[in-house]
């Protein structure tokens, strides 16, 4: 018989159905509170990190990225794609994995589906921002756009902001009939509205989620009253955007990494130079979040790697006395280190 | 019961349990030369491909890297660390993993160990490259350091360019013994060597490897007599060379891809500008190998993304219909596209 591989040559790896065993463990909402916190945590230690924009290998149908970043101990990455025709055919827009190591030893230490978690690290990302940004007591929010991350949006606002009531709407009434009837049972208030405008009646806080990639004009500039927070997601690649330019000459804006938000958020639209505030100096007490209750907040996300690493290392936690993951044979580690080809060779007996 | 993941949701895995039973299976002579095959057909069409130089995040002991590339059909990507401390806690030097991906849908078609694969795939580029830079009828080979590159090196040479006889030699005669007992009964002529002077006595090809992560000098000038193709696999880091200088000023040297081979190859040594010629213009006909017998031939060799590309995409036609793979549940494909939500709230019952 061959020799087991030794200890060091698994890495855990937490497949779909692993992830998806270990959120209804611990509960969605305590999940969604738990990623804000750590996010919350790296945001404020910014500059430790090993900062760079996505690594994108773009084709005319879609793009391929890696997003890596490390913080000194551990270093992260995540494979993501994004194929907006891919729904038609049946499959995801996006699915992403990642992957935790030990910078000390360069060994992978964590793989793990990501088309899950990084639903969930973009939702609690929003509700953490608008925990600074948002106007204090917010009760209501129009989530526009009810795709694959809208009830993550509505459950992340909830848990993490105090939001009772969602007010939804989509072009595709099909979407918003499937977001309402998905947040049944999650303790909030779901109104299905007829328009944009409808959905924004009431609301402190405004989601748009949308997915096509285009100059879309989902937020008119006339849309928007003062003192509203609006959390903008679906603006995140070159030249696909959401909202109004004059809405962003009106709002105060915030972003997480201003390299790359200015080739792929809503302020591509802007002159660079414009005035922008990154979101984790808020986090540190180097800037300030709101200030007014008249003004309009914006924060213009697209995804950073930083939250990713913080969502791997959540799991890499959580899953510690679970069953919630297998061990992947996944390196070659021979007994002597210099000797990879007699552990080849030995293994064939 | 939950509903079992679909298809779609499954990424074949290759561990190294796996890689290694392969191997075995096909013989690692064939799939050296395979290999070698494969790598030069990448080369031939090296135009095809999006290039970019390794994505790198270093530390003070060590460094991990992505290396991504796509044809436009397939897009992959390594996963590859370099620690040489690692040796001394027993822990690989290198470990690597890669992943295969379909550019049209995003979706990754393969994730296998390349612990193994990369030192097949170095391998097999070494002895492709020799095919077009050594001396005809090259029977006699150093091979100067006996790390756990050696043995492939070795056998690659033997298996596509007839190599008969190998000259070992390390500073530490610990690796030339496992080296030369790792290699009996593969049908090779093997010589261990007290000196580096003495294994390349009657070799057309010298092979260096060694580890040291420092500007070295394996080779001195006097040692490298006309005639002979010089395969320089240890350099491959800034900081870490393994020729004088002087040598590199007779040769002919032959890269893989120069914006890489700049900063980490053995030509760092020298002022840009320097001649030198890619080696996929010699695969392509755009440019001559080896044209006189009295040339010195260098192949500077650090290791390229295509590569990797061509290794990953052998093993995955090379693993159809066989048993050396299992199935990852690692992509969430809810049966909508748009119902990610749905799908985790249904996995509960």
């Amino acid at each position: 018989m061959p020799p087991l591989p030794s200890e060091l040559a698994y890495v855990p790896f937490v497949s779909v159905e692993h992830m998806m065993g270990l959120i209804h463990h611990i509960g969605i909402e305590t999940v969604l509170r738990d990623l804000a916190r750590e996010i919350e945590v790296d945001f404020a230690r910014w500059e430790q990190f090993d900062k760079t924009p996505r690594v994108a290998s773009h084709s005319e149908v879609g793009v391929i990225e890696l997003m890596p970043t490390s913080d000194g101990e551990m270093y992260g990455f995540k494979y993501v794609n994004g194929h907006p025709k891919n729904t038609k055919e049946g499959l995801q827009t996006v699915t992403a994995f990642g992957l935790l190591a030990d910078v000390e030893s360069g060994y992978p230490k964590l793989l793990s589906e990501m088309t899950l978690l990084t639903a969930l690290r973009t939702a609690a990302t929003s509700a953490m921002a608008a925990r600074h940004l948002a106007p204090k007591r917010s009760k209501v929010m129009a989530m526009i756009g009810n795709g694959a991350q809208s009830e993550f949006q509505c459950l992340a606002f909830k848990a993490i902001c105090g939001i009772e009531t969602v007010r939804l709407f989509d072009v595709d009434k099909n979407a918003t009939t499937k977001c309402a009837n998905n947040l049944k049972g999650h303790g909030l208030n779901v109104v299905s509205c007829e328009s944009g405008e409808a959905a924004m009646e009431g609301a402190q806080i405004i989601t748009t989620c949308t997915a096509d990639k285009q100059n879309a004009t989902i937020l008119t500039d006339n849309m928007v009253g003062a003192g509203v927070h609006i959390n903008a997601i679906g603006g995140d690649c070159p030249g696909k955007t959401e909202l109004a330019r004059d809405i962003l000459l009106r709002s105060d804006i915030f972003v997480e990494y201003p390299p790359q938000t200015w080739v792929e958020g809503e302020i591509q639209q802007l002159e660079k130079g414009h005035p922008i505030t990154e979101l984790w100096k808020v986090m540190s007490g180097l800037a300030s979040g709101r200030t007014d209750a008249k003004q309009i907040t914006l924060f213009d996300s697209v995804g950073f790697a930083i939250e990713d690493f913080s969502a791997l290392r959540y799991i890499s936690k959580a899953i510690e006395g679970t069953g919630y993951y297998s061990q992947l044979d996944m390196l070659a580690d021979p007994d002597d280190p210099r000797d990879l080809f007699g552990m080849f060779e030995r293994s064939e007996d």
